[in-house]
């Protein structure tokens, strides 16, 4: 392995922390709050460790596998986590450094899982920064990354593969930078237009921007202990469209862009995320409608809880948790799907699980008619055979770490149901889970194992596994 | 599809079950109850119905193709459920038919799930058909039929892929008769071997072949309400090895009696087995000893409870929902495994699990070295990747079968623990669940739905889903 180049590009990646603490410095600043000397700590730890790394690790070959762009990856959203947390932590205002860690890494990972129980008495720099890493952590820091540098080698698509989200990672256009542009262009539009619809709503700018970014990067962190429930209709209803919006594969709009609207209709994943939405939407409304006054406000309550929990976003307008078991049970599952690859949306992702479906009634052929050739088609393609292969190991591997984390943190003993969604709800990066870790509480009482696991759990559901699992394995860094 | 051949088939396995009714209506007799008229009636309607099914159905053609044998296995499961459930309910000891068909099958499917709440009362003749039928499911009825008719036809292993569990179906001999009477000699003598140890520790005779067929099907049907809880230590050890013994594939016994033990020693499968056993056994043990006087007792119920869980049968000799979070959540997890492929013991199979970790293992390889050709082996073979995608295809489709299950039972409103392990139990065989399902309770709350869904999960369960799922495809019934 590259170490040199692995070592050399976490460096980088520190630098560019320095500048993405700034908004944070800025807000403390305009709010002048004491925590702004905390953020400008912070940003002097990024430079150094930046330069530092820069500096000894100049790599003499820019060469790089596709074990170097894992490793890189899950390095860097480590370090980042690690650094991200020193405002909440030399602040005081979270007083552990381990709890500063989980809520850095739940803020970059788009989980939105918080420790905190007091959310509203917090500076609003921190709040800020809070629900900036969200909005860092969906797209992704390393294309942010791509999307800037000029002098891309060929070898950084080793890099896109392993952080971006999703079986298959296209690219919309031929020339990559190109791609993670448009990206982004598409990703800080829509976000302006989030806060815009907020603004009009009334919400005031600095919970609009807290918000959009929130909303945007379907992470979940907001200003207010009770998250949107105390909002009016109007912005819980345009918070719930902009969580299905950010669940959507980023494709899509691009193709929309093009005027190309005959293959946004025919897209299937696009397809079977908004039929999912709407058997659910169904369902949940009929099975709650009589713990609310109106059929409106269930139907508000049941899109905007189904918004959060498929988007994997996390904000609430009531507690899901006191719902019924049925309705509880169609979440459960919800929880795991996810929303589209090449989204910000964390989970399963709607893509794989229409490929694992599709492979099953292969299989079924296969059974009846053992000679049979069958071919497999998805989004009009055809689907090699590699990608259905691994679509089916990543099931497997998505299983093995919840079970990993859902062992670690019953050793807390707290029930079975908040075990099992707590474990399931970190690595989707959705935030509250059932039963003591549900909307209306936090993840504080958990025991500071459970706390880094979780975190670490975060990180693998982000990642999507591989790049954690990679950088974690003893032989990966062995000398021969 | 020949479908004369399909009911012709049933026919025959129905006629069958009169004769398999026999033992009961003989132990009712022997202690001379009220049953045994309801034990002729059902062996009269068995007969009826055979000899129609035969008679109007006689095909022209025995030419049959894998989907006939996935149906003929299907239909019979139900049939035998069916006619099966009726001594208990002409008997009124089971009062509701859909009570008795959820009893019926959670004892051919070897769950050992009960809706009984006083099983103390229940004549014997009923209470020694409820074990016996876990000891006929155990191996499999139509593999029965094929160690005993002479004229098999070369079509008939169709038959028995359909019904064998496990990701692949070795013949132990070329000649496939020979194999399952192999296998039933070998079933045979464990059970009787069974019987003999349990004599010995001074159970009643009644009580030792009811108790020995019941661990030889890992069903888990007893005749106490507190079931194995008051026997002697002695006799629960004996009933922990024996639950061991049934959930290892029987090639093991075959190649041991042919003296290979080399062969025995290098099997993969046994080892992950028995290394999944001491592990769980250590940390359960180290997790319950405060919960018990001596460590010697608390090893005794720890070893138990995983073996009636791992092997999937289902008895208990205390109430392990009542254990801390962390040793339910090592059983919650080993419920999914369940034994070796080729034994009596449901669940997901140690088989498939060792084959799903090697194909991630290969994925990691192919992640980091893309151009890499890599083989597989299992158990000193080159795995055929047709197997390994069809190992992860069911994967697939046995998440699917416990979602629904889970989703339909959720409607009765238990609790998320409940819901969800009692699907997983249902579709794993076991029996025994977590909160209102647990060892100490019985199903006899859930709704007629639910306890038709969930005997409907334990056919899936046993039969490994794709018999159940093509039989009721509506595409295999239409006339094209």
């Amino acid at each position: 392995m590259n170490r040199r180049m692995v070592l050399y590009m976490v460096g980088n990646v520190t630098k560019l922390e320095a500048l993405l603490l700034l908004p944070g410095l800025i807000t403390a600043l305009v709010y002048r709050e004491a925590c702004a000397i905390d953020f400008l700590v912070a940003i002097g730890v990024s430079l150094a460790v930046g330069f530092f790394l820069t500096f000894v690790f100049k790599p003499s070959s820019k060469v790089f596998f596709a074990k170097e762009g894992f490793v890189i990856v899950a390095l860097c959203w480590l370090v980042m986590s690690a650094i991200g947390a020193l405002p909440f932590y030399l602040s005081g205002e979270i007083p552990s450094y381990i709890d500063a860690f989980f809520e850095t890494s739940s803020g970059f990972t788009t989980t939105g899982a918080s420790i905190l129980t007091d959310v509203e008495s917090m500076s609003k720099g921190l709040l800020f920064w809070r629900s900036f890493t969200h909005w860092i952590g969906g797209m992704g820091v390393l294309v942010f990354i791509m999307a800037v540098i000029n002098n891309l080698s060929d070898r950084s698509i080793h890099i896109l593969r392993a952080e971006s989200p999703g079986p298959v990672v296209g690219k919309l256009v031929p020339k990559m930078k190109q791609t993670t542009r448009i990206l982004y262009i598409i990703y800080i539009a829509l976000t302006l237009l989030n806060i815009v619809f907020l603004l009009i709503g009334g919400m005031p700018l600095f919970e609009s921007i807290v918000h959009a970014v929130g909303t945007a990067g379907t992470g979940g962190f907001g200003v207010k202990a009770d998250s949107f429930a105390s909002y009016s209709p109007y912005l819980q209803w345009v918070t719930t469209i902009f969580m299905f919006i950010f669940g959507v594969n980023f494709n899509i709009y691009y193709l929309l862009l093009l005027r190309k609207f005959k293959s946004v209709l025919k897209s299937t994943e696009l397809k079977c995320y908004l039929c999912v939405i709407a058997s659910a939407v169904v369902l949940i409304c009929i099975n709650i409608a009589p713990m609310f006054d109106s059929v409106g406000e269930a139907l508000r309550h049941t899109s905007f809880q189904i918004a959060t929990v498929m988007s994997t976003t996390g904000y609430a307008t009531t507690d899901f948790n006191l719902w019924p078991s049925f309705s509880k049970s169609i979440l459960f599952m919800l929880m795991f799907m996810g929303g589209c690859a090449g989204s910000t949306a964390g989970g399963f992702k709607c893509a794989r699980v229409i490929i694992l479906v599709k492979k099953v009634r292969r299989e079924i052929k296969k059974l009846l008619h053992p000679r049979s050739v069958t071919s497999m088609m998805f989004e009009g393609k055809g689907m090699d055979n590699q990608v259905v292969s691994s679509t089916s190991s990543y099931l497997v591997v998505y299983i093995m770490i919840i079970c990993v984390c859902f062992l670690v943190i019953s050793l807390d003993g707290f029930d079975f149901e908040t075990n099992l969604t707590a474990a399931v709800s970190c690595v989707n990066n959705i935030g509250p889970a059932f039963g003591a870790a549900g909307p209306a509480s936090s993840y504080a009482a958990f025991s500071p194992l459970s706390k880094v696991v979780l975190s670490l759990a975060m990180l693998f559901g982000r990642l999507e596994i591989y790049p954690m699992l990679i950088a974690f394995s003893p032989s990966t860094w062995s000398k021969k």
